[in-house]
C-alpha cells in the first residue's frame, strides 16, 4: 500500500516538479495539492504537461486540517511561508519535507541572512539538513527535513571531499550559474523571455542568502570556520546549475589525478553522484536527480578548482525532497527517481 | 524475468532516447548496444547523461549474430540502413522495432519519395505501421513494427478524427514546426547553434518525405485518396513538434464544440492522447510519450483547423517504439513510459 | 540641421527599438521620450543597452504640449491608446507615425475586430497605411502614417505579387511564427522565460486581429474580396517573424521559376525586400529593416506557397516607422536604417 | 574618398561581422573578401543576412597580390594562419589588423601557450596590442594591430583600474562565460544546437590560451607579475561574454563606492566603456562595441569582485578591429560603430 502525501504550494515550479516525479513513484500517492493564490484552479490550467496523469486534480486552499494524518507533506511554498505553516501541522503528520529555506539554518544565522527573526525557532532542531550524501547519519535520527538550496547542493557536493580531507584553505570562491527556472514561476522582468534569453547577468552580489548554507556545511565538514564569496549568475536556459568553486591548496603534492581519486573514494556507492574526468555539462542532469562533479589542481597557481552540476529543480529541490522522503519512509533512496538526464 | 533487448544504432539521438526510456522500464533490459561509427566508444563519452545508469556500457560494432535470440531489437539507424540490416536478423529475433523509414511504405511509394528502390521489398508486409492509436488491431497481427515518422505522428493524430468521421475535404495543408533534435546528432550547418538559435526557417518545401505517410494514413482512415501539402519548419528548441493542419469542411453544421466532442469520443481511453480545449504547447509533452490535440471550426472561412503536439524524440520516435514493443510483448502499453511532460 | 522627434511610449520594446535606430540616424534627433507608467525613470534603468547613447535621458510623462512643434512624433503606445492621444497633437506636429493599430483600418472594420468603437473615426483618413512597398504613392499624399502590424508586413509582402498579378484564388491560409518580443515588455505568463523557452504554441485561433489588415490589403491589391485564415504561433526566440502563406493557383501554367521571376519584377529596386531562391531564415533580418521572401508552385496539389520573413521589431514596427518618417520628411527611405541582419 | 579595405578570412563569424559593421561605415569600403575553403561561394550563400548590402559579392581565394596597395587588411583567419600570411603582405599594405592570436604575445610566450614556435617572430614587434583603452598611446606609434582576444577584452577592462591603482594582490581568478559564437562557424559537437542549448559547461580547464594575455596586460598595467586562473564556460546564447573576476584587496579602506569612483575616473571620456552601478547583463552590449563594467568590495572576505561584459564578436573581435582601424587611419574612433546594444 502506498504512502499518502500532500504537496503544499503546488502551483510553483518545485511543486509542479514534485507532481511530475511523484506521478512515476510506485510507493507514494499524492492525495492533496494546495496553492493559496491558485486555489480552485485545475493543475492542468497551469501545467498542461500534467494532463495525462492528473486530469481532474484541482488546487485546494492551504488548510492544515486537510493534511493531518498524512505520511509526508512536501512544502513547496515561497521562502518564509513554511515557518508559519509548520507549527500547525508538524505534530499531525509523520514527515514534513520543506523545500524552503526556513529550517536550514540556526535562528541567529537565519535572521542575519534573511533579514527577519524566525517565527518558529524552537522547531528548527526537529529538521535535519537534507543533503543526504553528507548528512545521511544525522538524517536517520530526525522526522523532518529541510531540503538544501539548489546552489548549496551543487557547490557543497563539489567542495565537500576537499574539506573532508583537509586539502584546502578555508576560503572559497563560488561562481555559479543557474537556469531561469530557479527564479520561479512568479512574473518579474528578469525572468521575462526577451530579457533573460541571450544574456548572462550576475545578481545578488556579495549578499546571496545561499552563502550561509555553503559556509555552514563546509565548516561542519572541514571542522574549522570557512568563509565563502558566492556569486550567482542567471544564464539563458530553463534548468541546470553549475558551480565553479575555487580554494587554495593547503597541502603539498596534490595533483588532478590524486584529487579525482579522492573524490571517487568519497562518493563510492552514492547512487546520485557521478565523479567525471571531464567537465560535466549541466545537461547531463536535466530532469534527473544526479549530481556530477570534477576537480583539478592547478600547479601554476596552487589552486584547486572543483565543479558540480545538477538540475536545480530535481537534485536541487524536488528530487532531493523525494530522496529525503524515501529515506524518512524507509524506502530505497532511489525509488521513483530518474537517474538518466534528458539528452538532447 | 525481463525481456532482453538490443538497440542498434544507439549513438544517435533516438538511440540515446531509447536508452533513457529503457533505463526506467521494469520489464525490458538492454543487453546490447551497437553503433557503427562510434563502435568502441563508451556511451557516456557521447552522453554523459547516461553515466549513472550505464556506467560501463560500450558501443559494439553492428553484428547480426550479436542480437540473435533477443526478444526485441530496436533499430535506430540512419534512414536507408535498416533495409540492409533487417534481412540478416528478422528470422532470428522475436520482434524488430524499426525507427527508420524503410518499412513504413509500400515499395513503390518508398521509391517515389525516397528516390531509390527498396532493397528488401518482400519484408515490408511483415511490418505493421506503428501508429498504435490508429492501427492497434492490425498491429496485433504482426511481429515487427515500423515506427511512424515524427511529423506524421503529430499530424495524423490531429487529423484522423476528421477523416474517420468524413467531415472534411480530402486536401490538407500541414505547416509543422520541429525542434532541432529532429535533424539528429550529425553535424551540419543548419544544426549549428549559432545558425539555428534565434531563427525559424522552412525546409524541404514541397518534397518532404513524410508527406507520403500523411497521405497514406489519411487515405486509409478516410477511405478515399487524400493529398497533402506539408511544410516543415525548424524552430530554435531541442525537442517538440507542432503540426498545424488545415482542411475545408465538407459537411454543414460543424462547430468547434461539436468537433471537440468528436475528438474526445475518438480518443476515449487512449492513455497517450489528450484532447485539449486550449491550443497545446509543445512543452506539454517534453520528455513524455503523450500527444495533445485540439481542433477549431472557422465559421468565417469554412475551414477546420487541427493542431497536434508531441515530443519528436518520444512519441515521435523512441517512446512510440517502446509503446509498440510493449504491445508486441504483451505488456500494458504504458509500461515504463512517462506520461508527464517536463514543465518547466 | 536635424529634424526633431519625440517617442511617445518609449518604455516598451518598439519604443526602445526606435531609440536604438534613431541613435544611428544622421538626420533625426530624439528630443523627448515619454512613458506613462515609467515616467521619471531613466531609460537606462529599463534598457542598459542605451547607456552609451542616452546616458542621462529620463522618461517624461505623456503631455501633448511637450511635443507641439516637433517634426515627427512616433507613437509606440499600447494598442488603443493612440486614438485618445492623437486628437491632442495632430494639428500641432508635422507628422505622426503611429506604431499601434488605431489608424490602420476603417472605423467599422476596427470595431468588428477590436471589439470597441473607435473614438476618433474622423482622423483615420488622415493616416496612410505605411506598408511603403505597396502604398508608396498614397503615402506621398498624407501627413501621417499608421505603421502596419508585424504579421501583416511579413504576410502581405509575401503574398502581394500573387494578388497583383491575379495568380491565385482569393482564399489564403497564413501560418505565422513570431519571436516572443512581439508580445511586448508587459509581464505575462506566456512570455515568462521558463514557459516560452523550448516550446511552440499557437494562439489567437480564428480571431487574431491582424487578419483584418491581411484581408484589407490583399483585397485592395487584388481588386476582389479576399478571406484569410490566419494562425500565429509563438516560438522560442526574441525577434523574427515567419509567414508561411498558402493559396490555390487560379491560372494554369505556373511554375516555381515563373513565380520567382514575377516576384523579382515586382520588387525590383526595393531597397528593403530581397527575393530569395532558398527559404529565408528569420535570422537573415535580425536587427535590420529587410524583408526576405520566396515562393513555390506545387504541381502535385495546385497550390502556391509563399514565405516572408522580417524582424518583427524592425521592419515589422520601429524600422518600418523610421522608413515612413524618412518618406514623410523627404529623406531617402534608407536613411539611418540597417539593411544587414545580425548573423550569427 | 573612402579608404579601401579587404577582409581576409571572411567566411567565419568574425569575418561576417566585419562585413556587417563595415556595410554601415561611412569611410571604409570593402573591396575584397577572401575565404580559402569557401572560395567561389557567394557571401550570401553563407550569410543570407548580407543579401541587401552585398548582393553579388563572392569569396576570392587567399592571394597576397590581391590586397597589395590597400589601406587596411583585416585578417579574420583561424588562429595560426596569420603568421604565415602576414609576411607576404605587411610591406605592401598600409595597415594590417589581425583578429587572430598570432601577434599578441612575445614569441616565447606564444610558444609556451600555443604549443608551437612562431614562424614570423621578427614581425611581432611591428604590431601593437589593440586594447585601445589601455594601449592608446602605444598604438599611435605602430602601423599594425593585433586585436585582443574576446575573453581578455572583457576581463582586462574589468580588472585594469584595480591594477592601475595598485589596489589588489597580483593573483586573479577569472570565471568567464561566452556565447557559442565564440567557438566559430566550424562544425563541432560542442557547438551542435541540441548539445549546446539548455546547458552550461566549463572547458579549457587550467590551460586556456587567453590566460597569457590576461597575465601579460595586468602585469604591464600593475607593474608587477600577475598570475591568473582563468576558466571559461560555454553558455547557451549566441553572443555575449561575461567575465567575473576576483582578487584580494591589498590596501585597507576600500569600499564599493570608492571602487566605483575609481572606475569612473579611469574610464572618463571613453566612448565604448560604461561603468555601471548594477551588474551589467551581456545583452546590454549585443551588437554594439561597448563594454560595461562594475565592481564590488566584499567587506566580509576582503575580496574585490569585478565584472565586465562585451559582445564577443563586436568589442571582443570585429568591432575592436574597426575601432583600431579608425585609430590607425586617423578617423574618430567611433566612426561607423554602434554603441547601442540590441535589446531585446
Amino acid at each position: 500500500m502506498a504512502y499518502r502525501a500532500a504537496v503544499a504550494g503546488g502551483s510553483g515550479y518545485t511543486g509542479a516538479e514534485l507532481l511530475r516525479l511523484l506521478a512515476a513513484h510506485p510507493d507514494i500517492d499524492v492525495v492533496h495539492v494546495t496553492a493559496d493564490s491558485n486555489a480552485g484552479a485545475k493543475v492542468t490550467d497551469l501545467y498542461p504537461s500534467l494532463a495525462a496523469a492528473y486530469p481532474g486534480l484541482t488546487y485546494a486552499p492551504m488548510d492544515p486540517a486537510a493534511v493531518a494524518g498524512l505520511d509526508v507533506v512536501f512544502l513547496a511554498m515561497p521562502h518564509g511561508a513554511s515557518q508559519d505553516f509548520v507549527p500547525h501541522i508538524i505534530d499531525d503528520v509523520a514527515h514534513v519535507v520543506d523545500l524552503g529555506a526556513d529550517f536550514r539554518l540556526p535562528a541567529a544565522t537565519y535572521a542575519q541572512w534573511y533579514g527577519s527573526e524566525h517565527t518558529a525557532p524552537a522547531l528548527i532542531e526537529r529538521f535535519g539538513y537534507g543533503l543526504v550524501e553528507l548528512y545521511r547519519d544525522e538524517l536517520r535520527t530526525v522526522d523532518h527535513v529541510a531540503v538544501p538550496g539548489c546552489y548549496p547542493t551543487a557547490a557543497l557536493l563539489a567542495l565537500a571531499p576537499l574539506f573532508a580531507a583537509g586539502l584546502v584553505e578555508p576560503h572559497v570562491i563560488v561562481d555559479a550559474m543557474s537556469g531561469v527556472s530557479g527564479a520561479g514561476r512568479g512574473l518579474k522582468i528578469g525572468s521575462h523571455f526577451s530579457e533573460a534569453d541571450e544574456s548572462v547577468v550576475a545578481y545578488g552580489l556579495l549578499t546571496h542568502r545561499h552563502t550561509a548554507e555553503i559556509e555552514q556545511t563546509l565548516t561542519k565538514v572541514g571542522g574549522a570556520p570557512v568563509d565563502a564569496l558566492f556569486t550567482p549568475h542567471l544564464v539563458p536556459m530553463i534548468r541546470g546549475e553549475h558551480a565553479t568553486c575555487h580554494a587554495r591548496a593547503s597541502v603539498a603534492g596534490l595533483s588532478t589525478a590524486s584529487l579525482l581519486a579522492t573524490y571517487r573514494d568519497f562518493y563510492a556507492g552514492e547512487p546520485f553522484v557521478v565523479v567525471s574526468d571531464e567537465p560535466p555539462p549541466t545537461k547531463a542532469a536535466t530532469g534527473a536527480n544526479t549530481c556530477q562533479v570534477t576537480v583539478r589542481h592547478d600547479d601554476r597557481t596552487g589552486r584547486v578548482l572543483a565543479i558540480g552540476i545538477i538540475d536545480n529543480l530535481v537534485k536541487g529541490a524536488s528530487g532531493g525532497a523525494v530522496q529525503n522522503a524515501n529515506l524518512l519512509l524507509g524506502l530505497p533512496e532511489t525509488t521513483g527517481l530518474p537517474i538518466v538526464g534528458m539528452w538532447p
